[in-house]
């Protein structure tokens, strides 16, 4: 059922969509420039497994949580990697993202680990073995508990401390990656505000306590969970710790393109005095001039939100729709990259894009027409650098669990076995043909 | 310089020694009879690297401590593992021994990792690949985290606790296990109550204290570091233990041979009125009992202690000695195995035997000179099934760290290369031959 409203929001958005005027203005051109990249991202904690020594596994196992269950063995990738590059691989991309997990490379404050650092080595050795362009996240929200237990990112010694990881780890690596993003979404609590109901902050701040107590310490702080008050806090250190992780890596291989992921809605105005502006003001603010200068900044891009004068205005309904009944919007991709690159000045990568959904022919329909919003975007001048779905293989989707799919492939709980479903069939023809 | 008093005492204590006094019985037989054990041993903390989870990572990186150093990317076994069997079959033996972390296995209370106990079959699987009959000790001092919290081995739930485990990673591993052990020296915190200086368990409390606090707990006991006082009752827990382990392994495979391995001295008796016998009782006493009846009891031996009556007697100084400046004794092997065997009425596999040195000649000198006096006592009647080296690569020596080394191999700290020293072509030679 549609009702009136929702059809009028939506047909209001729709034309008011970056993407969708474009669309009329020039015969589409099916062909993606060469060298474009074509990849799927996968995140340490995520896909490894057993990574114990985690803020987001304390925080998995404690009572109470907001985790609707533990990451355990997740796709058992910590000792499996090799079969993921061999996945994407076979589907015919030329990219992998994937990222470093800092708990295991420096499981305790200034103490480096070689071996893991020696193990991600190899993940780049395979990609390069395999024609995969490695693009590197350093960090995935997760951090080691000792920085949880200082506070996280509320700490004023939080961006140094990230800097030194990032110098190490670079030092090991960075001649192998070919591109580098410091951090993933470091403003997805400024998103998780606007996402998900309010109450979840609530039961966060109990689960935070519950840590900090088990922890010995008055305040415990996790890369994807704080208290809504230490937001702003956080992204003024999550800022720094930017810009001088970024530093780090150019002071060991100069030439190395470094930049952010950040999570962006595609962001419409519906009616009169839509707050629209606003609240890109409050989802990516400080970030838009953060990353000016950047190499390239990655966009990460689910879903439109569409503003209204009072709030969000529900999308029209009638769609397809993800795990939370959401609306997947396939133009909302290159809505959120036109802006992006529109309020930054930065080429584009699309560090994630991909819909949560057991009906993965949903997905199969979704990138091709995201992609063909993408492509006339670039068309429009738009420098897209390449296009990374989430997720190459299904995984643990923090606080959802392993109930929600976002994978290109699945993979067996017993066995670890992956299996390639229609969707990466179709993603694959894709980067094969560097063409729609 | 040997002093008078030293001389007397080292005199009397090597007549006294059955290995001494069965020496003279009969013409020597220098070959081992068929399908003996040759051997070499690992322990998961002491190799594998990165085991945040244990509770002695936790206790190595706490201030105060009693370690010397942490033990951080040890070997790095957990990635090279493989390298560990090739190095043990290029050396010519035919088992390995090595130990399952359960700080892995179990990361959280009855949470289990399928990922991780196929990292254990896998090494099984490589080690039937190589020819070498898999010793496998379920539990090598080292407990998870969430167990130590608990009160470690003080807590009555323990001995199910243990079985559990055990019985999870019986299922899917014993069928390719050779021999399984349950613990490794349950006894030891008896033995370094005789060899540890007494400052030691004062430090140690404050390190427990640490932990505790910084675990939000009232009590935190690891496996190879508790009070003074809670000895005797983590004793019977440990018994209670191993024998709720071995029913559970039983369980799932009747035939495969399980046993226990206990730290044991060469211990003598010299003068009148010596304190031998009582001291036996104290060090290993009620577990002679318990380990009656199993298929095997592991013999782990470094030195002989010689008793007068007040307390230890000086050794004859001259020969040479170990990294703490103890004697190595190479009678003392096959006297701890003669006592362990008269004890016990148990099949012996020494499961642990080699000396702490920076010298290899010396090593290299102790193998066929401590195989000797075994092979007399083998021929006296004393069941011998195997001989297992500590180690077959230098490790994390618990608190003395890596300074103290007692491997057949060496590695290289920053490439983790392993390399032979002489002592593993001596050991390799007897154990091609099956001879001395």
């Amino acid at each position: 059922m549609i009702d009136r409203r929702s059809m009028l929001a939506g047909a209001a958005a729709l034309a008011a969509s970056p993407a969708f005027a474009a669309n009329k203005a020039k015969p589409f051109n099916p062909a993606f420039p060469g060298g474009f990249l074509w990849g799927a991202a996968t995140a340490g904690h995520q896909v490894e497994g057993n990574n114990t020594n985690s803020d987001c596994w304390l925080l998995e196992n404690i009572k109470p949580t907001v985790f609707s269950e533990p990451s355990r063995d997740a796709a058992n990738s910590l000792e499996l990697w090799a079969l993921d590059l061999d996945c994407a691989k076979a589907m015919g991309l030329n990219s992998y993202r994937f990222s470093l997990e800092w708990p295991r490379i420096e499981p305790e404050e200034g103490l480096f680990s070689l071996a893991m650092v020696n193990h991600y080595k190899a993940i780049i050795d395979g990609c390069r073995a395999r024609g995969l362009t490695p693009i590197v996240t350093f960090n995935h929200y997760t951090t080691p508990i000792w920085f949880a237990k200082r506070g996280g990112w509320t700490n004023p010694a939080a961006p140094d401390c990230f800097a030194r990881f990032c110098a190490f780890a670079a030092k090991h690596l960075a001649a192998g990656i070919g591109y580098a993003t410091t951090l993933n979404e470091p403003n997805i609590m400024n998103i998780l505000k606007v996402v998900l109901p309010p109450q979840v902050f609530g039961l966060q701040h109990e689960m935070l306590v519950a840590a900090a107590k088990a922890s010995g310490v008055a305040k415990f702080a996790a890369g994807n969970a704080i208290e809504e008050e230490d937001i702003p806090l956080s992204t003024r250190h999550l800022i720094a710790g930017h810009k001088a992780a970024r530093a780090a890596i150019k002071a060991v291989r100069p030439d190395l393109p470094v930049g952010v992921s950040l999570s962006m809605f595609d962001d419409q105005a519906v009616g009169k005095n839509s707050i629209r502006d606003e609240m890109r003001g409050k989802l990516y603010g400080p970030w838009l001039e953060a990353v000016k200068g950047d190499d390239f900044l990655g966009v990460q891009n689910y879903e439109r939100v569409i503003w209204g004068d009072k709030g969000r205005v529900e999308a029209p309904k009638g769609g397809p729709v993800n795990y939370m009944g959401a609306e997947i919007f396939a133009p909302s991709l290159a809505g959120s990259v036109r802006f992006a690159h529109q309020a930054t000045g930065c080429p584009i990568i699309v560090t994630e894009h991909g819909a949560g959904t057991t009906d993965d022919t949903v997905r199969a329909a979704l990138i091709p027409a995201a992609l063909h919003d993408l492509k006339v975007a670039m068309d429009d001048g738009v420098p897209v650098k390449g296009y990374v779905h989430w997720s190459l293989v299904d995984n643990f989707e923090w606080i959802s669990g392993y109930k929600v799919k976002f994978g290109l492939h699945s993979f067996d709980p017993a066995t670890f076995e992956r299996k390639a479903k229609p969707s990466a069939g179709v993603l694959g023809a894709i980067a094969r043909n560097n063409a729609l």
